[in-house]
């Protein structure tokens, strides 16, 4: 039996996240991969939605958001559609949405993108697959697209 | 066999986009265009809902939105209301929003229009008759109403 | 046959704008008019949506909205119920909201009331009556509440 | 026959409004009252969602909301499910919300509860047991909480 | 006959708050614990979708809101699809939510972890056992995460 893993990406966005993503999934052996590319990311829930309606287990939805005001805007439309979308189908969708002004340079901005789409790769793969391996690292300050911030501790 | 995509626009709008979405998608040999227009672009969600509920494969919902801050508002919950058609379907509604506040003057805001409809138009149909062009423009920087930004290159 | 058109407003308005609804409907001989009032906006959606379960074709839901923050809050609330209402019914309800924050002062708030009240009752007449009459006007600048803004012309 | 009407309030909220509430609908002969608490406001939309879903008539919901940005979302986040859970049963939630920002000071405070609470359950009982009492006062500038408003005049 | 309550946490969180919240459980003789955890708090609406649509009774939504306003609005995406949840469902989620912003400094962040968790925790076994429990302190000014406000008293 294999884990059937829905790649959703935009035309909008500058980096190509979902290569990354499907570069991670690849490593595991028991992994089915459906790419599909939307123009923007106010188009990727119901493209996740056919895929979850589907055969798709679990899908991956990837934007880059731009730093105008109306950007953010269309980041919330575009993640309250996925947030429907699952809960329409009992299925997750793990965002993997990149904003523009999370990144001090363009560098920066490359590799928060390349982090987050390896690592929610990993976690979209694990939700399925192995959830108990999620439960192991409740409350451990996990963190995509940069380091993580790990376990608070009070003295 | 055809493609039958919905141009949905407003009377509010003080650009006929929808003429130059019909003129785009006239180039296609395989398309029917059915073509409503309501008041304002709340209208636009419900319009579209019915004409996917019929026989449309996908819809254009085309609209202008002022410059006030409550113009804003109004696009939000337009913006919603199309995401939601889009779930309770399976099928995509691509938005062509244009908003005052991204243009210079008249004639870039004129420009804007004809661009972005265009475009959209082109998308709508490539979205259910060639998916796979879409994919090869993954992560590629496509703009619709501006230029392409193009893909991000890190040295 | 005739169009049986729901006219629902709230107690909250400082202005009669139903009567004004109702007073252009009057002038159309293939109308039936069904009235209900609510204490305030948030309560329109679901009173529209009772009607267009019943025999209603189409709802014009009419407010007030007061000048404070709060209200604007309310307003959108009010607005994606209505949003929401349509997309359960695949039926039209055309807001007309008026916001206090519109107007220059007493007179122009009653101005504006009046004006949209009259405009939109005539377009949610059209709309399930002529719809042919509102694709004319397509990106023509049509407003309500306000004289048209017309068409855009760029030399 | 009665009318069975849901009083649903918070433990977070600091003045028992749902007494007052109680109080009011007590005077009528033909209601039936079922009181529920839950922790706080955004407990308040399944619990009338059940009591509707059952059979309860209509509900008030009643929250008391605090000064903080945060309160101020949870509001919106607790109105907006108020919404859906109208809209998912065809009935009518009055939201009863006291925020602290509407009032000058404690007494002010505690003087808004009372009356909204008061007002809003005689507009309870009036919606679902004589409806056209509401009609008569449509644009009357009525108000929950404070004096009314009044008509807007218009020399 | 046992009370099912879920308890479904983050990754992204610095605290293990589920852990405080099985603790307080486990004081109660009739409970069955199903804890999941996901990645990040946009993950939890459709978690405990699944838990509800299974055999829970009512379920812990625990997650810990970061300080960037890019968090804040992920929080209330969380927050609505939890909210739809319930409604799907017709049972309770109670969120359980820390904001970075609510705290002085580390050690109250801490605190206040555990002590919305715990009380959260008894709101949640009370509401499926117990809920005349909650009725007795309707407009008490019960608090979770800091003391509670208590009844406003005004002379």
């Amino acid at each position: 039996m294999s884990y059937r893993i829905g790649v959703v990406d935009t035309m909008f966005a500058r980096v190509d996240m979902g290569k990354y993503a499907v570069e991670e999934l690849n490593k595991y052996g028991d992994v089915d991969i459906v790419r599909v590319t939307v123009p923007g990311m106010k188009d990727l829930a119901v493209a996740c939605k056919k895929l979850l309606d589907g055969d798709c287990d679990v899908c991956l939805a990837i934007a880059m958001v731009g730093a105008h005001k109306l950007d953010e805007v269309c980041a919330h439309e575009a993640n309250m559609g996925i947030m429907q979308a699952q809960l329409m189908t009992n299925k997750h969708v793990l965002g993997v949405f990149v904003h523009e002004i999370e990144a001090d340079n363009e560098k920066d901005l490359y590799d928060i993108c390349v982090d987050r789409a390896t690592k929610h790769a990993r976690n979209a793969y694990l939700i399925v697959a192995k959830p108990e391996e999620l439960t192991k690292n409740a409350g451990a300050g996990r963190r995509q697209g940069r380091a993580d911030a790990g376990r608070l501790v009070v003295k």
